[in-house]
C-alpha cells in the first residue's frame, strides 16, 4: 500500500534535540535559528531528509515553522493545526497563533536583540525581504548560516535519489523542446537571458519527466537554468537520469549539484527569478557575482496550469478509471458501512480498488477518511491511534485521489453511515447547493478565483454557516495535486483560463461532531454563445471531470430548486451512463440505486 | 433648478488653444504637458476653474486626461467615454484607449525622448511614482512646472469661494473635537505627528462643516493639517469661514493658502500622507525641508465611511422624504409617460417633486434620464440636443438623488413607457434577481466588495449577459455621492464594516436599444445569530434604505424563485406601509397598484 497508518513523530525527543541545537547556537555565536517546514524546492510535501521541523518538534503538519531561541522556542502554526501541535509537541515549544502573530513581532516581544541565523537554501527571497522589512529599526538582525539541524541530526536520511522517467508526449501533449522554445521567448521578452526554475513540478513539466523523490508527488528534485534560446542546464544528481539521455535530447545539459552556483555565476545577461520560490542563496550568489536579476513569475507556472488537449483527454480518461474504482468501493461501503468496519478498512479497501485498475502509480495524497468527529478535522490522516469504528448515524468524509500516467485525481464524497440525522442532511444539502452553483457557473473571461468563490458559500451564509478553507485549488497533470497559480479562494488573483483544472470543494465542519465536504475537479473551458446572449462577451464555464454518485441519503430534496434538482439528476444520469459499462458486476445494482432520479 | 440642459463644451476652440499651449511648451523648453481631469483635491467633480481638460479638448466626461506633445496630442479615455470623446473633440486630439494603453507606453511610441512637464498640484505622489517607474530606462523625463493651461486661459474663472456652514452634531453624530482626538491617536499610533488631509469630503467630515464650492457636492475646498494632539490647521480662504469661528472652536487654527507650505515645512515629526491623493507638490515641499514622510491611508477615510447612529438615522429619514418625492413623481409618470413628454420633462418634474419637500439642498448629481437607446449610455446627461420624446414600448432609466442635511440619496428605477417587450422584461427580471440576491445576502465579516459583487451577476452570466460597471459605490452622509474606501467591484479590497452605506445597482445595457438599472442604497449592519447557525461566526447583512416601488410591468414573475418573489412582495408591502401616509392624495391610487402582490 502507498499509505501507512503509523504516527510518525517522536515528541519525547524534542527537549534533548532542542538542547543540542542550542549548543550549536552558542558555537556559532548567534541567538536563534529558523526551522521552516519547507525544503529547497518549497514543496508542500518534503522528503524524509527534509523533515527537520517534525524531527525537532514532533509536529507533523504540512505548514508551520519554528524559531529556536536560547531560552524559548516558538512553533508557528495556523488554525488548522493548533490542536494537533499541542498534542504532538513537548511544552518546550510554545505554540504561536500564526499568521495572526507574525514572526518579526514575536521575535521583538521575546528577545531584546541579537542575531537570528537561517539556512539560505530553505527561505525564499520574498520571505527574507519581508522579514528584513519587518525587523527594520529593531536590534534583531538576520544572518545566513549552515543548517544547524543538519549539524545535529546524526541519522539524517540521504537526499532522495529515485530514477527519473519520461512522460511521453502522448500524455504531455507538447515536446519539451517546444515548451522550452516558447518559454525562452517569454524570458527574452521580459528582458532576461535565462530563468532559474527551482520548483520540482515546473522542472518535470518543462522536461516532460516524472520521478519518485517525494511520496504521492511524482516529481524529481533538481534545478533548471532555462536559457532564452530554449536550451537548458539540468542540475541534479546525474544518476537519476542515466536512462533518460535520449529523451532529454541535445538541448539539455546535465550538471551535478556542485555545478549549480558556478554555472549561475558564469551567466551574463539578467537572470529571471521568482521572488516567492527562489532560495535567497541563489539570488545572493548571482548578486555577489555581479549578475543582474529580474524578478517575475516562474515562466512555467501559467503554461503548466493551462492544460492542452492531450492533458485534458488524459484527465478525462484518468477520472473515468478512477471513478470506476471509487464506485466499486462505494458499492462495498454501502454493503458494509454498519458492519463494524473502521476508517483504516475504508482507506485500505479504497486503495485496493484503485490498485485493481493496474494503472495506479501512487495515491495523490494520504486518503482522508474521517468518521464522526474525525470528519471535522479538515486534514485528518488516520493512524492506528485515532482509528474509529464507523457508527450508524455518523457521516464519513472521504477525500482521496490517484496518480495515473494520464492524470491526477482528487475527489471527496461524504457518506451516510446507516441513517443520517436531519441536521446533517440539511447541512449536506446546503453544501451541495453551493457545489452545484459553481459546477453550472458561466462567468466572464478575466475574472480570478477570488471573484467567484463566494458563490459556493451563499447558501451556507444564509443559514449562518461557512467553511474555513478555500473553495478550490489547481491540480497538476500527473503532478502535484495542489498547484498554482490559480486558486478558488480569497487569495486567487490570477485570472482563470481555459485548460486550468481546479477543485470545487465546499464543506461544513461542526467541531467535535461531524464534517461534510463534496469535491469534483473541473476543467475551465470557453462557454459557447447563448441565444439572446451578448456575443461579444468572452465567457468561460466548467466541465466536470469525475462521474461518481453523490450520496442521495444525505440530500434533502425539498431544499433544492428545480434547476438544482435538474443538475443533480443529469449528473447522476451521466454517472450511470459513464460507469455502468465498466464497474464490477456486483456494483451494478448499487449504481442503479445510487443514481436514481429524485 | 439645480440641473441645466446645455451642452458645455466648445470643440471648435480645441485647435487654437492647443496651438497656444504648444507655444508655452517652446517657451518653457519642454516637449509635452499633462492635462488631467483632476483638481488639487482629486475630486470626481471639479469647479469651473479646474475644467482645464474640457476647456482645452472639448471633452466633458468625468474621467480621462490629455498629453499635449509638440506634434500630436493624446486624449486618454476609458470605454464609457470613447463615443462621446470622438463626438466632442477635434481631430487634433487622438483618442487613446485607456487603461488598455498606458500613458508611459503611448509616450514611448509617440516621441523619441524629451521632457514632459506637469503641474505638481494636480498629480498625486502615487501617479507620478508609477509614471517614473514606467518610464525608467527610456529617454523621457518628467519635470514639475507651472500649469501651462492656466497661463493661456485668459478668462479662467476664479477659485470657488462659497461660504462654509456648520453640519450640526445632531446630524453628524460626533463633535469635530471628538473625531480629531481619536484620529490624532491613530496618527500617533502610525508613528506620525501630523497628517495632511487634502480630500474635501474628509475635511468636511472631520470639521463637521459643509459648503458649496462644487455643484451637487456639498464640500469646502481647503487643506487640513491634523496634529496627533487633535488640534489642526485649516488652510483655506478665510472668507469662507467668517461666520464659523465658534463652530470651529479653539482646536482649529485658520490659515491662508499662502501659509500651506511654510506651515508644513515647519513641522518636525513624521507627516502622514496618502499616496493616492496627496499632490506631489506637498510631498516635495516636506522632503525638501527635511521633514520625514509616512505614507498611509487618509485617516478620515474609514471612520467617515462607517456611519454612526445619527448618520444612519439621518439616512433613513432622508430616504423616506426622498422616496415620497420619487413616488409622487412616479404617479405623475404613470399618467403621462405616453403623452409626448420628454427626458427633460422627466428631469424637471422629478427635481420639482424633490424641491417640494422644502428640504432639498441640492441634487446629488445630474439626473440620468435616458429613454430608449439613451438608456444604454451609462452616464447619460440629457441636453437640449439629445432630448428624446418618450415612445410607447421603450424603457426609461432614471438615476437620481437628493442632498438633504440629514443624508444623501441615490436611487435608480427603470420604467416601462407604455407596454414593454418580452426581451426587455426578461433582461429586467435577470437584473432584478441579482439585485435581490445582494439585498438579502448575509456574509462573513472580513470580506470586501470584491468578494461578493459577483453574486449580483450570476443570473445575467447564466444568460450570456453582464454589465460593464461596478455593482456599487460608497455614499457619503450629506457629502459626496461616490465615496470610498469600500466599493462593490473588482477594485473593492477594503473589508465591509457595519455602518457603511453602499449602492446595489446591477444593470444591463444593449447598445443602441435600451438600458436597465435598478439601484437601492444599503447600510451594512451586524447580522443576528440564526437558529442552527455557528454563533462564533460574525456575519453582516444589508438594510435597505429606500422604499420606492420597482416597476412590476417589467417583471416576468415566472422567472422568480419563491424566495425572490417573497422578497419583492415584502419590499412592496413595506413601500406601501412607509409611503402611503406621506404621498400626495393623487399618488395613493398609483401606490396601491404599484405595490400589489405578485
Amino acid at each position: 500500500m502507498f499509505q501507512t497508518f503509523d504516527a510518525s513523530s517522536s515528541p519525547d525527543q524534542g527537549p534533548p534535540r532542542l538542547a543540542a541545537l542550542r549548543a550549536e547556537l552558542d558555537r556559532l555565536g548567534v541567538d536563534g535559528f529558523l526551522i521552516p517546514r519547507a525544503d529547497v524546492h518549497q514543496g508542500e510535501y518534503v522528503a524524509p531528509r527534509d523533515e527537520r521541523l517534525s524531527w525537532l518538534t514532533g509536529f507533523t503538519g504540512s505548514a508551520g515553522f519554528c524559531v529556536a531561541l536560547k531560552d524559548r522556542a516558538g512553533l508557528f502554526v495556523d488554525g488548522r493545526y493548533r490542536v494537533q501541535a499541542r498534542q504532538q509537541c513537548d511544552e518546550a515549544f510554545t505554540i504561536v497563533h500564526w499568521p495572526e502573530v507574525q514572526l518579526a513581532a514575536w521575535l521583538q516581544d521575546n528577545m531584546s536583540g541579537g542575531k537570528i541565523a537561517f539556512d539560505p537554501w530553505l527561505h525564499t527571497v520574498g520571505q527574507i525581504d519581508q522579514l528584513h522589512e519587518q525587523l527594520a529599526g529593531s536590534d534583531i538582525s538576520l544572518t545566513a548560516s549552515a543548517n544547524l539541524v543538519d549539524e545535529i541530526w546524526a541519522d539524517q536520511p540521504e537526499k532522495p535519489m529515485a530514477r527519473a522517467f519520461a512522460q511521453p508526449v502522448e500524455y504531455a501533449g507538447e515536446s519539451s523542446a517546444e515548451k522550452r522554445a516558447r518559454l525562452g521567448q517569454d524570458i527574452a521578452n521580459k528582458g532576461a537571458s535565462a530563468a532559474v526554475i527551482t520548483l520540482p513540478d515546473s522542472l518535470c513539466w518543462l522536461l516532460n519527466i516524472r520521478g519518485e523523490d517525494i511520496a504521492h508527488n511524482p516529481v524529481v528534485h533538481g534545478f533548471v537554468i532555462l536559457h532564452a534560446d530554449g536550451t537548458c542546464d539540468l542540475i541534479a544528481n546525474p544518476e537519476k537520469f542515466t536512462e533518460l539521455g535520449a529523451h532529454l535530447g541535445d538541448g539539455v545539459t546535465l550538471r551535478t549539484e556542485e555545478d549549480l552556483l558556478p554555472t549561475l555565476q558564469a551567466l551574463t545577461g539578467p537572470v529571471l527569478l521568482e521572488r516567492s520560490s527562489v532560495p535567497t542563496a541563489i539570488a545572493a550568489a548571482l548578486t555577489s557575482a555581479g549578475v543582474p536579476v529580474v524578478f517575475a513569475a516562474d515562466p512555467c507556472s501559467l503554461p503548466k496550469a493551462c492544460k492542452n488537449k492531450a492533458e485534458i483527454d488524459g484527465a478525462v480518461a484518468a477520472h473515468l478509471r478512477d471513478g470506476v474504482a471509487v464506485a466499486n468501493f462505494l458499492a462495498w461501503f454501502d454493503e458494509n458501512a454498519t458492519k463494524g468496519i473502521t476508517e483504516i478498512d475504508v482507506v485500505t479497501q479504497l486503495e485496493g480498488q484503485r490498485a485493481a485498475t493496474n494503472m495506479l502509480r501512487d495515491i495523490s495524497f494520504d486518503t482522508i477518511a474521517g468518521a464522526g468527529s474525525n470528519g471535522a478535522v479538515i486534514h485528518y490522516r488516520v493512524t492506528h491511534e485515532t482509528n474509529r469504528t464507523l457508527q450508524d448515524g455518523e457521516l464519513l468524509v472521504l477525500d482521496s485521489g490517484g496518480q495515473y500516467q494520464d492524470g491526477t485525481t482528487d475527489i471527496t464524497r461524504t457518506l451516510a453511515i446507516g441513517t443520517a440525522g436531519e441536521e446533517e442532511k440539511r447541512a449536506f444539502t446546503l453544501v451541495l447547493k453551493g457545489m452545484i452553483a459553481v459546477s453550472e457557473l458561466r462567468f466572464p473571461k478575466g475574472l480570478a478565483g477570488r471573484d467567484i468563490q463566494s458563490i459556493a458559500r451563499v447558501p451556507l451564509w444564509a443559514a449562518g454557516l461557512d467553511f474555513d478553507h478555500g473553495l478550490g485549488h489547481g491540480v497538476g497533470s500527473y503532478l502535484s495535486v495542489h498547484e498554482g497559480p490559480q486558486s478558488l479562494s480569497t487569495k486567487g488573483h490570477v485570472p482563470l483560463e481555459a485548460g486550468m483544472i481546479v477543485s470545487n470543494e465546499p464543506g461544513y465542519y461542526k467541531e467535535g461532531a461531524y464534517g461534510i465536504r463534496i469535491e469534483n475537479l473541473l476543467v475551465v473551458e470557453p462557454a459557447p454563445n447563448l441565444e439572446g446572449g451578448d456575443s461579444h462577451r468572452q465567457m468561460l464555464q466548467f466541465k466536470t471531470l469525475p462521474y461518481v454518485p453523490i450520496d442521495l441519503a444525505l440530500v434533502n430534496a425539498d431544499m433544492l430548486s428545480p434547476s438544482e434538482r435538474d443538475w443533480l439528476n443529469a449528473y447522476h444520469e451521466a454517472c450511470f451512463r459513464t460507469l455502468n459499462p465498466h464497474v464490477d458486476a456486483s456494483t451494478k445494482g448499487w449504481l442503479q440505486k445510487a443514481t436514481a432520479r429524485i
